[in-house]
């Protein structure tokens, strides 16, 4: 919780923050915003394809889509695979690192679930394994 | 996770969701964003003036703290309540509603700890009880 210019740098590290080395702002700086933990929920729940992913009943915009995948691949948390060629198509999957957050979806859906009960409930997230 | 116009609507209920009723979606159309949840640490970490939250390492602008915070207080997560009259002044405290987002900072930090352990870890948080 010190700022970057304030931070040790012992010279086997090189640690570069963004914004801060709470760990806390450095998961914000991948996933905070409204979009990327549903593409993670939705890759968590079997979806692996563009089109399955924009289909979602939240109408994500397709270049706010592609941005998210783009940034959650560079970030580790998604693998992305080729499952046609000519014209090639990609599969998106979650690495361990993008299935390591199922703590956090389901944290929120709990949350979510006490204060607004009128929501459709997490079931179908617990049954991810 | 069906939209909102096919959703049910029972007489006895006027559930109005902005994206879709599913509870994740719910909590971050209220804390999807770089900036909420770390307003949300400092409260839960005992800061609750202004100027205390301004000078957090990630060097938040003055506009969006006092945004997030406007949306935070309707939202229902923080209470703002005047210290001072004349010129009044107001410190920020965090509702049960917003104390409960507890177990979502604490999966998100234990991630951000586990993917970045340069990070300096979320130990003050877990003070807080």
């Amino acid at each position: 919780m010190i700022s970057k210019r304030e931070m040790p740098e012992p010279s086997d590290k090189k640690a570069v923050f963004e914004r801060s080395c709470c760990p806390i702002t450095n998961g914000l700086d991948i996933f905070g915003d409204k979009w990327s933990l549903l593409i993670v929920r939705d890759l968590m729940l079997g979806k692996r394809r563009y089109q399955d992913l924009i289909s979602s009943p939240e109408s994500i915009a397709s270049n706010i889509l592609a941005d998210r995948l783009k940034r959650l691949e560079s970030a580790g948390l998604v693998h992305r695979r080729a499952y046609q060629q000519s014209p090639a198509r990609y599969e998106y999957i979650l690495t361990e690192k993008g299935t390591d957050l199922k703590p956090v979806l389901e944290a929120i859906a709990a949350w979510g679930e006490r204060y607004y009960p009128e929501t459709m409930g997490s079931a179908p997230l617990s049954s991810v394994e």
